[in-house]
């Protein structure tokens, strides 16, 4: 059995919240955040409380809030025994403060209110100060995913680094699609199983051996055609971007 | 029935020809291109050739080869009473000559050597000149898709244009996910399960509602972070203008 203190209410804590409740092996003892409102999700299912002074013993305490707040919610975690860890990307396990046992659990995934997001299959990287303690966070990960993985942290800062460019960028992307099919009384749906198969692709293929399009294949009628078409100013310069980038790439000079 | 000459040699005439050959209402009856060794792929399943000269007469013609040689190959066909037809998202109906009865069927997928593509789900946009060639289109686009739509000459433009951005650039993001990637010894499936959500978002949201990460919350410090973990000058410019693009769009001044 691992007892869990879970320190935050948003997205994440609620994902992680619904996925530990399931496990017989977890006990969360009591969730704490400072958003009363917010707290209303989990109340009747845990103990809930918004002071931070009050928070129980237990074996993990895990602070699921944004990373501005991880170093101030850790303060009152200095006098427990347990182990503490954040969840962020892009925070160094140091911010945790010096009299903590730390650690990070790293879940990989873009978390939406209402979505429900497969634990199992989804990547949990985690990282600790010595052997016991990363042992622990392994099988606390292990009874949610099947995908845990132990990284270092310049590791975890460049995963935070590469998922920015696949997911935020890419979902940018897709925006603008979006924004040019509305513009044409075209439903973007039209465009779902060509992005469907630009991700299945992956599976057989690294994504530089897929590439196809007017600026691999230095096609300049077609790319000075689309720049024309693009009113945009912003789209005309990812536009120009990614096709210069593009053709450098593959080897091309633009 | 519908008799078919399929012109063009590449990966589309590839996957429309084994899409075509199960429909027992289609007989495709002959194949032409310029390339013998790639004709190697349909001898014994159909009537091959080199010669534009010696096409036989059909209902319609489907030119399947670049943007550049559509209109030359439909040259070939200007004494035919049959509907050609192109099959690319960029080139005006118009280049396919005055003498022909003219159509476009564009499927708009990325096609791959080796790649099965589902077409029932693939969307089949279809143009023609008059109500009777634009039904035998649409009736051919249907024996191989549940996805047929009448669009514009325009409309079918900007669609491509769409394509670029959400395949093509797309594509490039994930290439420079698996460059982080590779250079901090991670393997790149730790992101697909994180692609894989971001596509599937798109089901329940549009994509400016599913928008997350540094840019759009106007997180500096992580976005300062990034850019000094970025040694590709290339990668920073696309960091750059991403971040500002969302910043702009959700209202943050950077």
């Amino acid at each position: 059995m691992i007892s869990l203190v879970l320190l935050g209410t948003g997205n994440l804590a609620k994902h992680l919240f619904n996925a530990f409740l399931g496990i017989e092996e977890i006990k969360v003892l009591q969730l704490i955040g400072r958003n009363e409102d917010q707290l209303n999700y989990f109340k009747n299912r845990v103990v809930t409380g918004t002071d931070f002074t009050k928070i129980v013993d237990a074996d993990i305490y895990i602070i699921a809030v944004s990373d501005d707040a991880i170093a101030s919610v850790a303060t009152f975690l200095k006098e427990k025994k347990g182990l503490v860890v954040h969840t962020s990307g892009n925070v160094p396990l140091q911010s945790l403060g010096d009299q903590n046992k730390k650690g990070v659990l790293y879940p990989l995934q873009t978390f939406s209110e209402g979505r429900k997001i497969n634990f199992k299959e989804m990547p949990i990287c985690v990282e600790a100060e010595d052997k016991k303690n990363l042992d622990l966070l392994k099988k606390l990960a292990g009874l949610i995913s099947l995908e845990v993985h132990e990284i270092t942290g310049d590791q975890r800062k460049s995963l935070h680094l590469a998922a920015v460019f696949v997911n935020n960028f890419t979902n940018f992307l897709f925006t603008i699609g979006h924004d040019i099919c509305t513009e044409h009384n075209l439903p973007f749906s039209l465009l779902t199983p060509l992005i469907k198969e630009t991700v299945n692709k992956l599976e057989t293929l690294p994504p530089i051996a897929s590439q196809t399009g007017p600026a691999k294949r230095n096609d300049l009628k077609t790319m000075e055609s689309h720049l024309d078409q693009l009113k945009d100013k912003n789209y005309q310069d990812i536009y120009s971007l990614f096709s210069k980038l593009i053709g450098e790439k593959y080897g091309q000079k633009l």
